[in-house]
């Protein structure tokens, strides 16, 4: 079959099916990105998550990293307050972990360009753990994905180890990580309808960094851009200078 | 030039580049698997590491996510004592923080089918968040990465926020996922090593889910290995019905 109808009985099938999640639906704060991606004739999503603050019931004295013996004690894809937490510690019965999980997305697209394009804008955003599956039968997923989680232990065999300030503080940490994250998100959502949409090359399109310098830095790179008339707008090529022990970051990417 | 001939090219330029990162040397307990990538014609590391547990010191009120404005406090790549904790963590001025970070392995293969099979091995062996990054200029990169993880403020504003319970506690579990990375180092070791030469097909070479199931099992997978002659040696497909919130797991892969 030829690739591109076979790309769109994909796609069909796809999200055509019921939404297996626990949850059962799309997650408010990224369904814009949802949507923009499976309005494309090049991407439909197959995995969201905008990111989550959670507190699980683990068995006590299990080694097993696997998570198929927890229970979920609390869950939300906002902030959360320190009540909620001592909340739903009050019924750990095992081993409560309060974790911080940020945004993923995977992604199958049509061909390898449109995943090289997407990777570059995920990488531009922020989310510097994403990178692509290629299968046998030529399904191209990209999977969008960050580094920064937060994986505290909070109790063990159901009797809590740290203080109701402490669990105010760590709070208060997750709360920090998913206002970046949905930060995250939406200077993805940014670039990404720069990248698919060549009439909207002059809209802001900043990458991570470029936010978090002062404006005159933003003149400088618009300069250099009209220089290189042809440069996508926004997808900066990173640097190859990383140190060998940032696990962070993906190098070598798109030079 | 000749496609061959560039992927030389840029593997020797690698392999005698000085060692950038902190530590200066390959971390001895993934040494093997790199001596066992850069032999092979089709692949080169350029970065590794083979786990680690740290305490590191961030800047206090900075809700900067990056590492820039943290000093390291403790660093070891194998397990740890609760006094090398307590010890360095009198050290903190700001907030400490202590992680458990997996083995990352970034490997730059000759082509986009070498990375595949990088990949599934990858998985096969519980690396469930490796990907890869394919360049313009046909860099190919496989980043071979894990899940599991642990990030614990303990500190803030230079004052220990937990008991020495709490810190042995956590201490016990980075232990516990060190030596489940191990395990996954060694499986990937086996596998890579069956992958890459099809003599040694009949070694043991068993995925993650293989070596948690009884012995039974083992012997069933052998009877349907001799149906499938050509299948390759421990390398599975993922089955697709993941969940749609299994954040850990890539989707859809080699089918």
């Amino acid at each position: 079959m030829e690739e591109g109808n076979l790309f769109k009985q994909w796609k069909k099938q796809c999200l055509n099916k019921l939404d297996l999640s626990k949850k059962g639906s799309i997650d408010r704060d990224i369904s814009h990105v949802v949507s923009l991606l499976n309005d494309s004739d090049y991407y439909f999503t197959t995995s969201s998550c905008s990111g989550r603050i959670i507190l699980i019931d683990g068995v006590s004295d299990c080694t097993d990293v696997q998570k198929q013996n927890c229970s979920w004690l609390f869950v939300t894809h906002e902030k959360c307050q320190k009540e909620d937490v001592i909340t739903a510690l009050e019924k750990s019965s095992g081993d409560a972990v309060f974790k911080f999980e940020p945004c993923v997305l995977h992604v199958q697209c049509r061909q390898l360009e449109n995943a090289q394009l997407l990777h570059s804008v995920a990488i531009n955003s922020g989310f510097r753990n994403s990178g692509v599956t290629v299968g046998k039968k030529g399904k191209t997923i990209m999977a969008v994905r960050s580094t920064h989680c937060l994986e505290v232990p909070l109790s063990r065999r159901g009797r809590v180890l740290v203080s109701e300030e402490y669990i105010e503080f760590i709070v208060e940490t997750a709360n920090n990580k998913m206002e970046e994250n949905l930060k995250r998100i939406e200077r993805f959502y940014d670039c990404l309808r720069a990248a698919l949409d060549p009439e909207q090359v002059n809209k802001s399109c900043l990458t991570e960094e470029q936010t978090q310098k002062k404006p005159v830095y933003r003149r400088r790179r618009k300069r250099a851009e009209r220089e290189r008339p042809d440069s996508d707008c926004g997808l900066q090529n990173q640097s190859e200078n990383e140190q060998q022990d940032d696990l962070d970051s993906e190098l070598t990417l798109f030079n």
